[in-house]
C-alpha cells in the first residue's frame, strides 16, 4: 500500500515537473515567434555587413557587428578569442565561355572558381573538355586522353537521398578532384555543382589539393544548368573548347576572431554550455542560411533567457566562430582556450544547416545516452521536432576532441542545397517564422540540458 | 522455456515484418524522389490548365486533364462523378484608392473581392473608413459610428501558433464579416488578408452572408502590407476616404464533375480506399499549392502502385474532388455516389495543405485507435514523420458522416499562409523534393492500410 502511494506521488511529481517544462517551452517558442530579434538581426547581418569570407573587410565588420549584437541580447560578458584565418580571394568576375571564331557569338556559362583554387595564367586558359562521371572514368581515361585538356566532372545530386546533406556527403569530394586531374596532366577542372536544384547559380565551397600531386591547376563549379547545356554541347561536338579565366588568389593569413556572449551560471557557473554557428561566410551572397541563421539563433538563445528571467543555473555561452567555410580555425582557437580555462564544457550545439523548419535534434551518442535525452521526446512532440541519434558541427568538432558532447539543430533540408554557397543565399529566402522555430527548438534543448545536465553514466 | 521460445519467434517474426515494411516504403520513397511524375504533372496543371474556379472553363479542361493523368497513372477504370457547382466570376480587376482631389495623385491599395460577394453599384462605392480589431469593437461602436461607412476589419494573424492552420482557423470568420458589418448599416466590408507575411499580395477566399441580415454589401480583403499602410493612413486623417469598386457575380450553377481513377483490389475489390485532393482552385494564381500539389500526389499514389508492382488487396481510388473552395459539391456528391454502391469506404486520406515537406499524418481516432496506427511510427521515423491525432479534409469530410475513419497529410505550415488563396500560389513557388516527400508519405501510409486494414474493435 505505501508503495503504491509513493508511486502515485512519483507520478504526480513526474506528472508536475514535465508539465511544467512543457509550459517553460511553449514561453520560449511564443517569445521566438512573437517577439524575438532573429529575424531583423539576420537582416542586419545579411544587408549591413553582407558576404564575410575570413579574412575580408567585412569580417572584420562582422566581428564588430556580433559583439554589439551579443551586448544588445543581454550577455554579461561579450569577448574576442583571436585567431589567424587564411585569406583567399576570387578577383575579377570568372570568364567560361565556348571558344569560337565570332567574338560575337561567344555561348558562355555560370561559372565559379572555387575556394582555395590557384587562377588561370593571365590570357586565361583555351582547352579541350573531358566529361567524366567518376574518379573511376578519369582513371580509365588516363594521360593519354587528359594531358593538356580540361576535366569536367559531371557528377549527380543523388536525389534519392531524403536527408540532402548525405547527397553533399556523397558528391562533395569531387569538388577537391582538381589535384587527381592534374596527376593526368589536365590544364583545369570544372566541377558540377553540388545542388538539388537545376538553376544557373555556380556553388562555391572549399577545395583542397593533394599535397602528393605537385602540379596545381584552378578548380571551377559550374551551374547545374550551366552543366547540363555543357553535356549536350559535348555530345554534339567532342572537340569543343573552352575558355577559361579566373584571378583569384591566396594572400597571407589575417589576424581575426570568434565572437563569445555569455549570461553566467547562477548554479555552477563554472559548467558551460555552448551553442553557436559560424560567423564567415562564403564571398557570394550574403551567408543568410549559411550561417547567418545559426548566428542570429545563437544570439537570441541569450535573449530570451534574460526576456524571459530564466535563471540558468550553468553558463550559456553564444559563439560565433570565425572561419567554418575555409580553414576552422576559429573553432580550433576556441577549443584550445577552453582546454586552458579552468572550466568544464558540458555541452556544445551548434547550427548550421540553414534557417528552415526545425525537424529534429540531433545528438552525438551511444544508445544509452540517447536514451537520456530521448526522455524528452514529448516536449517536442507538439512542435513536431524529432531527438535522434547523429548530430554535431564542424565549429563544435574541436571541442569534441576533448570529450565535450555535442549536438545540432537539425532544420528540413529539402531546400539548402539550392542556395548554398551560391549568390542566391540571401535573407530574402530565409522564412521568418522557421528561422524563428528553430531559434525556439535550439533554445528549448538548451534550457533542458542547463537544468537537468547531460547524460552521465 | 516453451513460451521463451515461442517470443523469441514472435520478435522475429515481428522484426522481419517491420524489416519487410522499412524495405517497402523505403522503395515508394525511392520512386517519388527519383521517377515519378509529381512535379511534370503540377507544371502542365498550373501552366496549361491554370486557375480554375469551380464552374470556369478552365474547370472544365482540370477535368479533361485529371482524366488523362490518371488514365495516364495506371488507373484501370477512371470515371467522373457529377455534381452542379456555383459559378462566381470576379469580373473586371477590383478598385481601391483613396478618395481626393487630384486624380493624378491617388493611392491605391491591393485588395480582390472575396468569393461570393456581390458587386458595388457601376459608379463603385466611396465612404469613409472604420477600423475595428474586432467584432465585439464592431457591435461597441454599434449603428451611429458604422451607418453608411465602410468597415476595415485589421485583425492580425496570430503568429503565436506554431501551426498556421491553427491562427486561420481563429481569424478566418473576418473573411464572412460584410453581414454583421452589414447589420449596423456599413455599405461595404474590407479584411485584412488571413496570412503570415507582410507582402503585397490580397488573399481571397469563400465569404459567406447571414442569411438573418437582408442587406448584402461587398466584401474585399486588403493585403497585409496594405493593411498596415491604411492603419497609418487612418491614424492620420479620421475622416479618409475610400473608393471601392468590383463588378463581380454569380451566375446560374453549371455542371462539373469530380475525377476518379482506381486500381482493382486483389483480394477485396468491395472494400476502397481513397486517396484525394481538390481539382479545382481559386480564380487568382494557379492552384499550386492549393490544392495542385495534393491532386498530383494522389495521382502518382495510383502511379506507384503499378511501377513498383505493388499487387494493391483493396481498391485504391485517387479523388480529384471538384468545389472544395465554394461548395463542396464534389465532396457531397461523391459521398452520395458511395452510399449508393454495394462497397465498403474503409479510410480516405486528404492532402489539401500545399506542397511542403511533410511533418505528419494526422489521424481522426480516439486514443484506441490512435494507438493501431502509432505501431507504425518507427517506419516513418527515418523521414521525421508524426503520426498524429487529429487530420481529416473538407472533401473527404462527407465521407466521414457515413463513418468513414478520416486521414490527413500534414506538411509544414509555416508557409502555406504566404501563398494561400493569392496570386502568388504558383508552380514556381513548389519545391520539388517537398512535393514528392509529401506524395512518399500518403503513399506509404495508404500501403500500410492496404496490407494490414484499418482499426477494428
Amino acid at each position: 500500500m505505501r508503495i503504491a502511494i509513493l508511486l502515485i506521488f512519483l507520478a504526480n511529481f513526474l506528472f508536475a515537473q514535465k508539465n511544467e517544462d512543457s509550459l517553460s517551452i511553449r514561453k520560449i517558442y511564443s517569445y521566438h515567434l512573437t517577439e524575438s530579434a532573429s529575424y531583423v538581426n539576420l537582416h542586419s547581418l545579411c544587408k549591413d555587413v553582407g558576404a564575410r569570407l575570413s579574412g575580408s573587410k567585412q569580417a572584420e565588420k562582422a566581428v564588430e557587428w556580433a559583439k554589439q549584437a551579443m551586448v544588445k541580447a543581454g550577455a554579461d560578458t561579450v569577448y574576442l578569442v583571436p585567431c589567424m584565418v587564411p585569406h583567399w580571394v576570387r578577383g575579377k568576375k570568372e570568364q567560361c565561355y565556348v571558344n569560337g571564331n565570332s567574338k560575337n557569338n561567344l555561348e558562355s556559362f555560370a561559372i565559379c572558381v572555387l575556394g582555395g583554387s590557384v587562377a588561370t595564367p593571365t590570357q586565361g586558359i583555351t582547352a579541350k573538355v573531358i566529361e567524366v562521371f567518376s574518379f573511376d572514368e578519369l582513371e580509365k581515361l588516363g594521360a593519354e586522353k587528359i594531358k593538356g585538356n580540361i576535366v569536367f566532372y559531371n557528377v549527380s545530386f543523388d536525389q534519392n537521398f531524403v536527408h540532402t546533406g548525405s547527397a553533399y556527403g556523397k558528391a562533395v569530394k569531387y569538388r577537391s578532384g582538381a589535384s587527381m586531374a592534374a596527376k593526368y596532366g589536365a590544364v583545369a577542372s570544372i566541377t558540377k555543382s553540388m545542388t538539388t536544384s537545376n538553376n544557373d547559380f555556380p556553388h562555391t565551397g572549399t577545395m583542397k589539393y593533394d599535397t602528393l600531386v605537385q602540379q596545381k591547376i584552378p578548380a571551377f563549379a559550374i551551374s547545374a544548368k550551366g552543366a547540363k547545356r555543357l553535356n549536350t554541347l559535348l555530345s554534339q561536338n567532342k572537340n569543343l573548347e573552352l575558355h577559361l579565366f579566373s584571378d583569384c588568389k591566396t594572400l597571407p593569413d589575417e589576424p581575426s576572431y570568434s565572437v563569445v556572449g555569455e549570461i553566467r551560471g547562477n548554479e555552477t557557473p563554472n559548467e558551460i554550455i555552448v551553442v553557436g554557428g559560424h560567423l564567415d561566410s562564403w564571398d557570394l551572397g550574403e551567408g543568410a542560411h549559411d550561417d547567418g541563421a545559426g548566428i542570429v539563433q545563437s544570439i537570441e538563445v541569450l535573449s530570451s533567457f534574460k526576456k524571459l528571467g530564466v535563471k540558468n543555473k550553468r553558463t550559456i555561452r553564444a559563439v560565433a566562430f570565425m572561419n567554418e567555410e575555409n580553414g576552422t580555425r576559429g573553432g580550433k582557437s576556441y577549443a584550445a582556450m577552453a582546454a586552458k580555462e579552468n572550466k568544464k564544457h558540458i555541452a556544445a550545439l551548434e547550427s548550421d544547416m540553414g534557417g528552415f523548419t526545425p525537424k529534429a535534434i540531433g545528438i552525438d551518442a551511444k544508445k544509452d545516452t540517447l536514451l537520456y535525452y530521448k526522455k524528452w521526446q514529448p516536449l517536442f512532440d507538439p512542435y513536431f521536432v524529432f531527438i535522434k541519434q547523429g548530430g554535431g558541427g564542424v565549429d563544435i568538432g574541436e571541442l569534441v576532441k576533448a570529450g565535450v558532447p555535442q549536438f545540432s539543430l537539425e532544420p528540413d533540408s529539402q531546400r539548402y542545397f539550392d542556395f548554398h554557397h551560391t549568390a542566391d543565399d540571401i535573407f530574402e529566402n530565409v522564412n521568418k517564422r522557421e528561422l524563428e522555430l528553430g531559434a525556439a527548438t535550439i533554445n528549448s534543448f538548451i534550457y533542458l540540458i542547463d537544468k537537468y545536465g547531460t547524460y552521465k553514466k
